[in-house]
């Protein structure tokens, strides 16, 4: 058993500001925002100060969406963002930001922010990223400043550990997955195309929104079938191609529920499997499953890794897989932090929520397959999340 | 008539090199590549070095899907990104880039790149941002440039004047939006929730994937009925709301075909309107006929906004109408340069695309319109992309 420290969101990003000898940390992008406090952005023009020994202070425009603002705990300004009569709002709410700053007494070589656009979420607004001022950086490096690289590895290592709460936001995204993933199976004969599958099964995510607290609900289907499956080692994409009898049929599928994220796939075979394709989804299928109940505290991500790849080389398809078995989710599609290939050394914790998800795919046999589950750390095993009611001790 | 100059793109991109005094550009945000080549990538990964006096040298990644690869015109390169064998694509990357501007002769200071990742628009994966390495520009800043603040408004002016080539893949996105927007218009019934409306719009576009070259199509509706019509000046999303007789419903759909934008709202009225909902709409609808009908080489954008601005203000609604009168549109949902603002000087030329978009939102009347469409400038006038047949003359 590892003891992994506290797993309340605020307690570990105090701890993180303290052994990086820092009072304050700026952070806007849309997965910093809901990480740091709960808060999922409309617009993404939010910006959140958080203090190591002050409450936090969200700046939001006047034009937010108020429903995803916490209710408690946090500070809200509003700066005049998307105001046709304010022609520089960034300039506000820098001016905003150094006037927080200086009220607490933090100078700029003690407030640190994440200078990387990498992989960043989108916010509650789908259509484009973050409508940012193209010198936003420039003008916030005034009053903040870009720290080492332990220091932004050691922000970026705050995503790896869920809080129960956020386990709890992050099951009800899976749990709307699933409803996705039921009119996938339900809608995968063959006849219907891979765009009408992808289709539906979106739809149905959409329309979730106003049950069980969710304000947004978006699903991001891509199926791939027959021929069009042993591409998806490579891209996910859905075409006008109709499944036929004997396919294999692979859905991946990213659901964001209120800025929770789940990420999974399913492989299933449409009538009877051909042969050859039948002996890779099973293949799949266990390598899969044998990844997945071995996920426990303090075994390493490398250890699962090679679980799943060893079982597919040994069973002759290892040059067929040809990505990662996994990575850390919820705060984001692919959260950052170390993800589950061959050496790594990085120990799982309680509270750690990852993919597991090996694949083949055989462009000669026109097939491929992937299985993918959310996994969490317990204390003692695992949970599935994607799988409701699936749980087993280590 | 103002004489715009070419509006090749080939042309126009090597006048800003040579203009700026610049032998290459880097650029690899999806819109940047879609507006310098026509190529829309699939994990917005890839990269292109564009020379002033060469063929541009385009990266991607060995995982790229081909769809969407320039027939001509581009020498390709892959590099190893998204394999597991290989744990520094960027490095191989940055090498590549390097090797090629040396052996073009082309030094730091005139290879020029943009180091905003504002607005960003989303490759054909979706589901979050470009999942460039954390540390990209910094490797990238060893062989090129920041250029100063006018070289980067030139560059965003490129955005400006579309190709007739360009125009045609627009028209396309137009033709797919307008699929959406019938389902919306008969869709739009007392007893339907606007979710149930939204998805049924994206599913729709979704599903033109296979037809008429499209490869990529993705719709993003938000569709806002009775009292939060009142809300859509300061955003638009679907809630579970169901429509009633006398709501007026509004629907912003923005519509994504092959990497190609289209930004339209319309609004209607459930059965009989009530009469301020009513009277909301007529003025609507007419400032949004003055201003669009006024469109032509010569007018500047802040007289456009004028011609919306001030009906709407005669007719006793200004302070609802809270927003811009519109935006340059195509290579992405908004793209860059000069809005239709009050007092904007910029003048409309041949070849720019533009939203004329006038709205009101009265809270105390639980009612909100606004009407939106695609409007080309063209050689004497105006053509309405949006409105398949709608042409005429200044």
């Amino acid at each position: 058993m590892t003891t992994a420290g506290s797993r309340d969101r605020a307690t570990q990003v105090k701890k993180f500001l303290q052994q990086h000898g820092l009072q304050a940390w700026i952070a806007w992008r849309p997965d910093e925002l809901l990480m740091l406090t709960g808060y999922f952005p409309f617009w993404g023009a939010s910006l959140v100060i958080y203090f190591a020994d002050a409450e936090p202070v969200l700046f939001i425009p006047t034009i937010e969406l108020p429903d995803s603002l916490p209710k408690s705990g946090v500070r809200v300004r509003e700066y005049p963002w998307g105001e046709v009569k304010c022609s520089d709002p960034f300039g506000v709410l820098v001016a905003g930001v150094a006037e927080e700053l200086a009220k607490a007494g933090v100078k700029p070589e003690k407030a640190g922010m994440n200078p990387s656009s990498a992989r960043i979420s989108l916010p509650m607004f789908t259509g484009e990223q973050i409508p940012m001022a193209e010198d936003f950086c420039d003008k916030l490096s005034a009053i903040a400043s870009v720290p080492d690289a332990e220091t932004l590895a050691g922000f970026a290592a705050l995503y790896q550990r869920k809080s129960p709460e956020e386990i709890e936001s992050i099951r009800r995204a899976n749990r709307v997955a699933n409803i996705g993933l039921r009119v996938f199976a339900d809608n995968a004969q063959a006849g219907t195309s891979e765009t009408e599958i992808a289709s539906a099964v979106e739809s149905a995510i959409y329309r979730q929104i106003g049950q069980d607290g969710i304000f947004h609900a978006r699903g991001c289907a891509m199926v791939q079938s027959g021929p069009n499956s042993a591409d998806a080692g490579r891209f996910n994409r859905s075409t006008a191609r109709k499944l036929e009898t004997g396919d294999l049929v692979l859905i991946e599928l990213g659901t964001c529920v209120n800025g929770y994220w789940s990420d999974l796939t399913r492989t299933i075979a449409v009538g009877q499997a051909k042969p050859a394709a039948a002996e890779i989804l099973s293949v799949v299928t266990q390598a899969q499953k044998i990844a997945r109940e071995a996920v426990r505290p303090g075994i390493s991500a490398g250890e699962i890794d090679a679980l799943a790849r060893n079982f597919i080389t040994e069973r002759g398809f290892g040059e067929y897989f040809t990505h990662v078995t996994g990575h850390h989710v919820g705060f984001r599609y692919h959260d950052p932090a170390f993800g589950l290939v061959p050496g790594e050394k990085s120990l799982l914790e309680p509270g750690m929520l990852i993919t597991v998800e090996p694949g083949v795919y055989v462009p000669k046999s026109g097939a491929g397959a992937r299985i993918e589950d959310n996994v969490l750390v317990t204390d003692t095993g695992y949970e599935i999340l994607s799988r409701a009611g699936s749980s087993a001790a280590a």
